[in-house]
């Protein structure tokens, strides 16, 4: 396979990938009553980015979204949708692609495909932080998550792309309850309570929550948290058996 | 400007265009409690598409959408948004694409730009049908509106693109109110009520949908229409002024 991150396996063409588009990945997680988003770091230039990439000439969008995704952060089956496309015109910057080209060790001509406009295709992925363990491919420096309001500055449009995912997200939240998604397999009402809250970005009132989730009729209540204080702790739930969430 | 639909005014290359996107716009209109859709007939193929086109090098993407728009069906400032980017990879077809080619009396060679594959991303329009007046650039053979369920059958994904953009709509209707950009500026409950039940396809009480639109606080109830027996005619309603539809 193209190992395509790596400029010096793609010709100055870029023979073999779709010119001129971009997949950039939002990958958000929950962890420690904090929203997070995954961001790389371009190798040696202290440049922070999407983990995104190109799309191959024989591959279908969303297939290249999930290899990128992989490729880029070892994560792999998750919750991933396409949610908007940036398309300005000079959205992207040639000498900040050119600075992380020389940070590999790559000098590029002054023509070279991947100096030009790009439109990037913003997809989000929900995923388990519980579950994520992060690998990342030799042309990406460093992978980590932060806590949303740690971010740092980003290069192009990406923090822009970042924000335009989480309203996504809210705007699907009650629809398509695919919040789910940023929790392990067994949580309590306080925990899916506080997802809400921090996706919301607002206080939402415990028993009103509570009464509307149990409504839905997907969760399941299986038993106390282990917490030493039996009469104290709080239930536990999972999705009932069979239960799906939408994947659209 | 470059008239880029005549495909003698662009090089081999493509140069001047982005390569491998197209835009695509699902223009949606409403009368005689029909929903339309605005479908092009490719000049001499009998050959039936959305109205799309190109992306020049230096246009910001909304931007061509809206050119795109004015060049191929003569309507100006509309209610348009980009909903979802089609990227299987095997999506277009360069026979179908020759044959368009022809129809305009230009023969592509085997490495035509235009052959290649082709992203496109998808907008939909919402149009006051009254308001709408139809010309066409002279590569465009005809343009038309058609019933939803009488559509005929069109070139690539374009019938799939209709139904998600489609979809997109039901699901923005509630929550963003945008189906009043299909009506005229004055207008009676009954025809919003009828607008309703037609792009969700289903039947809506009559009470509880006036209850709802009335309690919403943006309409303003005028007078009543003439219609010659005043004591059974509908009242007319308009949006309150200063009242603002949603434009993303």
């Amino acid at each position: 396979m193209l190992r395509q991150n790596d400029p010096r396996e793609i010709s100055p063409q870029g023979d073999g990938l779709l010119k001129g588009i971009a997949v950039d990945p939002v990958i958000f997680g929950f962890h420690e009553n904090q929203l997070k988003v995954l961001i790389i770091e371009h190798t040696n230039t202290g440049l922070y980015a999407l983990p995104g990439g190109y799309i191959q000439e024989a591959e279908d969008l969303d297939e290249a979204a999930k290899r990128i995704l992989t490729m880029r952060t070892g994560l792999g089956d998750v919750y991933l949708e396409q949610f908007h496309v940036f398309g300005k015109h000079n959205r992207t910057d040639p000498e900040v692609v050119k600075e992380i080209l020389l940070g590999q060790g790559f000098t590029p001509s002054e023509d070279h495909w991947s100096l030009k406009r790009f439109i990037s295709v913003g997809y989000y992925a929900l995923v388990d932080y519980t579950k994520t363990k992060l690998t990342t491919d030799p042309t990406t420096g460093g992978c980590d998550w932060y806590d949303f309001d740690k971010i740092p500055p980003l290069i192009f449009d990406h923090r822009f792309i970042i924000e335009k995912a989480l309203n996504t997200l809210r705007d699907n939240l009650d629809q398509r309850l695919i919040g789910f998604n940023l929790l392990p397999a067994i949580f309590t009402m306080g925990e899916l309570h506080t997802l809400y809250e921090t996706i919301l970005g607002k206080k939402l009132l415990s028993p009103n929550f509570q009464r509307k989730m149990l409504g839905l009729g997907i969760l399941e209540r299986i038993e106390k948290k282990k917490t030493g204080k039996a009469h104290k702790s709080p239930y536990l739930y999972r999705f009932k058996s069979g239960g799906q969430l939408e994947q659209d």
